[in-house]
């Protein structure tokens, strides 16, 4: 409920159209769905441009069922339930689409056109799954997604060979473990934001991702930023974002 | 040097209007200046809508001087240089303007007209010095800035009293240190992309900053990610670039 | 023992009524039985009001048995045995209850009234295990406890909806993973004591809990201390006590 | 404003008795003064019982004194900041009292009346700025203290000596730098809840007070929560909530 | 071979008595057998008093067979072999002891007088798996030891009550997971050496017994030195060296 | 495509000999086959004297096919893949040799003359697998290898019996886990370049090999560089690069 | 007291020699004296055998001072202060002996005869300071030391060359910093306990002593133990208990 | 002394023309001299090709002079002492050469032909000091440098430009702070080894160094290997034994 809604709902109580119990009611009841397990938020849509996103680790299946009924009773379309294991998966009844190396479902899938153009970029082929995991969200969300994959910093000219690619994209997200170079590189080559995303990749001294991390937040290029070690969803959901932005005239 | 100019050169090379020699030094001399203990990368320009900023730490009087001039006579103007000490910028002898907080300078200062809206958040007060490094950096680029400080979770109110301006905002630059909980409240209020800072405002436990980056990098909020611990000059940076985004139709 | 008891005590040394050796074995017999592999604290429900409650891990099925069993035969009831797992709880053959996610059993139990008021609050459903095991907990000790699931800060408005509740309670439990920001907006909510109970739900940069835990020492609020990752039961412990606690006239 | 106030607002709203416009500058003037780089939270003691608090770390003399001054424009008395350095603090011309180790300033002080007990517990002598800025913190805000300093766990009979003021306590605060064992004896002895304070004291695998800040998160002992490495304040501040509690029949 | 014995053989070989060949052969071979995959060192037991101990993993069942075959062929009795898996123990067909919750065998065992006194005192139930490596490894090499099991800090008396067989040890092993603070209180009790093992029994900020070992490293009590996370068979291999000590008369 | 080759293509260009899409088609081609998941870098075995090795942790065993076909079909032989499990083994019909400790597969192997001499030190039986991975790679690139296993600082005399060996090699890869100091006394005999190795082999403080890395990149010997935890091939390729290095006075 | 005094006592309170009270009192009074800042253990010598030691850091010269009289009135001579700096120590008015490279005092000197045998040996000239802790306090309770320094793996035939004084020691201190491999071949070399000392020599990945630390939790060589970074005094305290034990016929 | 000086020895021993005393002396005398604080290494110039190296942290201007002045009688020259602070520079009285930035000190130096081909590469200008330290180094011992500074991955350009030079070196020392990404760039394009040094330049997540030394560590590309941050010395050290290696016929 924006200020203007507000205003008119504070105007209907002056007027005695409403009463203050609804009012209440009215400004609870819009909110969000009290599951007992959880508090489901209708009103993020509206507030964020996009339905809540579930996150599918240590829910049970049952949770995620329920979170995702209340969701759709309001019309939710195309929600994403992230890291969901396959087995969880295997119980889910409700009509979704699912990606084994992305762990994401995508519940009441409708088809939407895709616009605009995100660049999902990764150093190595073992980086493909966090690389879907970005791709599909922002598919989902309603953007366009080129896919570059192994691309990384040992091999140059496979980067250098995409530069087109690259130049077109709106917003980039660029995927790699191991050193996390990746990032770094493509930032110095465009003009656009770049999403960087570590990935566990890698071992030893790899520290489980964190060594790509703290390379990428320490990149010497500028216009990167950063998300969670593997965290394909969160650079989708944010390059979706920068890549729907409207011109600085219309806005 | 784009795709079209390179297919001229090469052109121009069959034809035999420009010898090899002459093409090889073309290539190199437009790219950047070599002053032996830097490489001034007059390019970045014309690849990245932005000169080269410069990192003032580690860097001579002598060596960031030499820098500077290189870009100033290539026309350069708006030349940012971070991490400047109060002792580096007393020797400093470029035209220039100087925040004592930010330790930040703009050298060959020039007026712009600031379009857009970026907001710029901060949790407490003592995490002004970062904010303004953000500020500034954007206002340099040519970005307008709302400044919005002290708001800090522990004092809701004060952030929610703000909502309209950080809803007019297209883009947020959330800053926090200790807890680093702002950006995750920030990126659950709005739809526009946030750029999570963190600060090494904090003691013990907050082992210079760590605690609020990896909060941020945590964030349950999505259309958050993350720049190094007191890094306002990137933020300010990646904010300007999203600010300045054309429209879908216009790109 | 207190003093007027060891006093009591040394008169009848003195007088002759008990023997030097009689005075030494009852000094060491009240306080502990010795089965070897445990030594039993009998002497813990005088001292601290509560019996000793028995860690489940890296305990053999017939060593919880055992100690079970000790305590029962001198009276005690409602024993708590936490990170218990199923498998050993299959092989458990005190009566008891037992709660699957929250890995708790309460051995002997005995219904009790519940008294004064105690929230327990999550950021989101994948707390729930770690919620549970502080509720039962403090409820297995006799205080009342109000359930708050699901009302992390990306959705600020399920919390607020709750603030009566809030309110209402002694103390407050605040449980969250990933970023941990819960228990700082809700320290700056209310006036009673918080305490903040991080948990290994997240991935990558949360490093098993680490970054929810860093993330409340640092807590901007006053008013809020923090246990170990995952301690349900050492929140629900100490809420119990608080709760408990008597007026300043009292006391 | 709480619950009641509100519906008198909406009824006075409805009633035609205040403008909408009232309404709104009611709802935000009441809550905080926007200093500009500071917004003082005025609304603090109302919702949590005690004046805001001021980190003086990182903030300018200049507007430390802003702040002070607001919250006396308001009535403020006992204002607390902290971790404020002797050299900001001879620049301070508010009428205050300043603790050279614990580094804190008390502005506008008032005496009052000192209830209940708090026993502020140290392992060494070298701990002992913490403790006084725990101690100091609890009296100022009006808590009875006892102090028991340098009664680590190497020797042990100098704790057990005093366990007759640790048993008179209502909260205790145990402070400990190096292992940071003391809060783990201290919890097996007593029945009111335990404040454990990690100091910095140590060097080497101390880790600037991390290795005393893990140990008490493992804290053994039931009844234990922890806070910040050093941090005296937020002890003190929460110790005295507890002490001030309400019998359950009172609340 | 100690210098007397080099002298001889030096002498050997000025007098011809030995050719240079054979006085390297038997330099080398008198030293370790080359299997290939392992050097097993004969020389260890004259060197140190203790034949080679075989750590267990990482090591094949056949690797460790040819190991503990190539030194009993050379008389060696008492082997031991740690972190042995109950797989690989099952496979293992040389006459030996083993037990299961130390992981330990002893290969070709013999019986020997066990002589001194070594205490190891737990702190927990759990922490009984490497308190038992601790002890057979020391029992194997001939000491005598008390064993006090679950004596940790939160129920002092229970370890008071043993501090007769505290102060008649030669040496004492403390043993403790979690905060680790058992150490600490034991070394301020007694005047013999005390050798802390932290284990990995707890969890979350527990570290994997990083929590303790940083306590014990930091200990203030004088007279205690630490060995790895889990390290019973050090623990116990160090205090059978200290138990066997000559007086400083005999020495 | 090395500077003399580029110079002749643009001659060609400019006689007219290729036309501009050939030049491009031409220069893309040569470098890299892309297979979606993959893009095959042709180009490295004539940039850096060896083909692309493939990472097998991440790949599917379909992935793994496609990449060794492509690279077979331009040509290569011993074409190397790491980190392979037995399970992907069991699936790759490519003709290929195979180890089961060093988890290394060697595709379309052909044998070569072994030149030069490196030798692999191992500290203790269980670095075995690492040091095989390092031994086998250097020998598909065509290094002749010493192998010298279980030779630790425990037992100095294992090392210095071998000393000839290391005097004879060109490159020394030292690998150790545990404390990992074995480089460091290797280092300190020797004139040859030496690859310290370290293992994840441990336990405890060992924190998976960060003990081992710590000590060999502080190695106080010269002559030392480090490469990752358990990255034995890294080690085996690079001591061949060293190991093949022509004198002075060729190059 | 130990039991037989206690028992004297008991004794005594039985027969009326003396009151309750008394008892008390003698319980209380003779185990330390109560300064405020600090409750001085003068029970410490009797339980241990050695008089409490004073941690000069964080202590005013007041408070160190205080204390050293509040020993030397109970008699206590060869007070140690350790971490004392200069500065402190210029304002030190009690009779001392300090040693500026260990910043160690020895308070109310008093020559006494040293027997044994304790080596401090060092890895390099600039752990030197660590090594001089060590042997001062060694040598003020009364051991004789010798110290072998610079004597680092990196040139073994130095620390051989000296076996012979490792072999007649009855404990070795081994002192190192960078990668800390000493005490492993210190510890594979003899046959009496070794206690590893890392120091925080060194940089980078050092760790302020962390990396040797590491290192030497994790010594392949038996009989090694470790103490804090830098804390030659627990090293030099404890090798002198283990250097004054009795023999096995003796105890 | 190598083996065939041994056997000669022998040799002597056994014709009686060296006494047994003799041989001793002889083998002990010339290996090192024993200052006290310091052996140096007088074998170390025969055993290793080049004379000891003195790490000027932690030692005393003394010290560092005798040491000197003991190599320098025995005719050592370009003796290199690192991490020389100006200060102590100033007090140093044999005649040098000295680097400001790179705190290097060359004592007794000698002009000798430089051969060979190494590059040192620099991310950016901070890291001169470091690159300077490397460079050198190598020099000192004989071998000759280029320097190609300022040529970070965030300009590609930069360092494609140098791409002869880099062909021609025979090893390359790639140094770069933040990130770290320049040696994966560098190790993708060259077939000579590359050693890659971490710098401390950079700040927060930065962690002094450790983001560009974890990242380097987990290079993508072939033939890095790592030494620790800011180390040059140890880069120029082995890049010198890697540039002055014979050719495989040769040795």
């Amino acid at each position: 409920m924006r200020e203007n809604e507000l205003l008119a709902l504070l105007e209907a109580v002056r007027s005695g159209e409403v009463t203050l119990e609804q009012a209440a009611d009215c400004l609870k009841g819009e909110l969000f769905e009290d599951l007992g397990y959880a508090k489901v938020d209708h009103h993020r849509a509206k507030r964020q441009g996009a339905a809540e996103v579930i996150f599918g680790e240590g829910k049970t299946p049952e949770q995620i069922d329920g979170i995702v009924r209340s969701m759709m009773d309001r019309g939710a379309a195309n929600i994403l339930i992230t890291r969901l294991s396959q087995e969880k998966e295997a119980q889910f009844q409700v009509p979704h689409r699912y990606s084994v190396p992305a762990r994401l479902a995508v519940a009441n899938p409708v088809e939407r056109p895709l616009t605009g153009a995100i660049a999902v970029v990764s150093a190595g082929t073992s980086d493909l799954p966090v690389c879907e995991e970005a791709a599909l969200t922002a598919e989902a969300l309603g953007s366009r997604v080129f896919r570059v994959y192994d691309a990384g910093v040992a091999g140059l000219h496979r980067l250098l060979a995409e530069l087109e690619t690259l130049e077109r994209a709106r917003c980039i997200i660029a995927v790699a473990g191991m050193e996390g170079a990746l990032p770094s590189v493509v930032g110095g080559l465009v003009s656009c934001p770049v999403i960087a995303v570590p990935t566990s990749i890698g071992y030893g001294a790899n520290l489980g991702g964190l060594a790509a991390l703290l390379a990428m937040l320490n990149s010497c290029a500028s216009g990167v930023s950063v998300v969670n070690i593997d965290n394909g969803f969160g650079a989708g959901f944010l390059a979706h974002r920068i890549n729907q932005m409207k011109g600085l005239e219309e806005s």
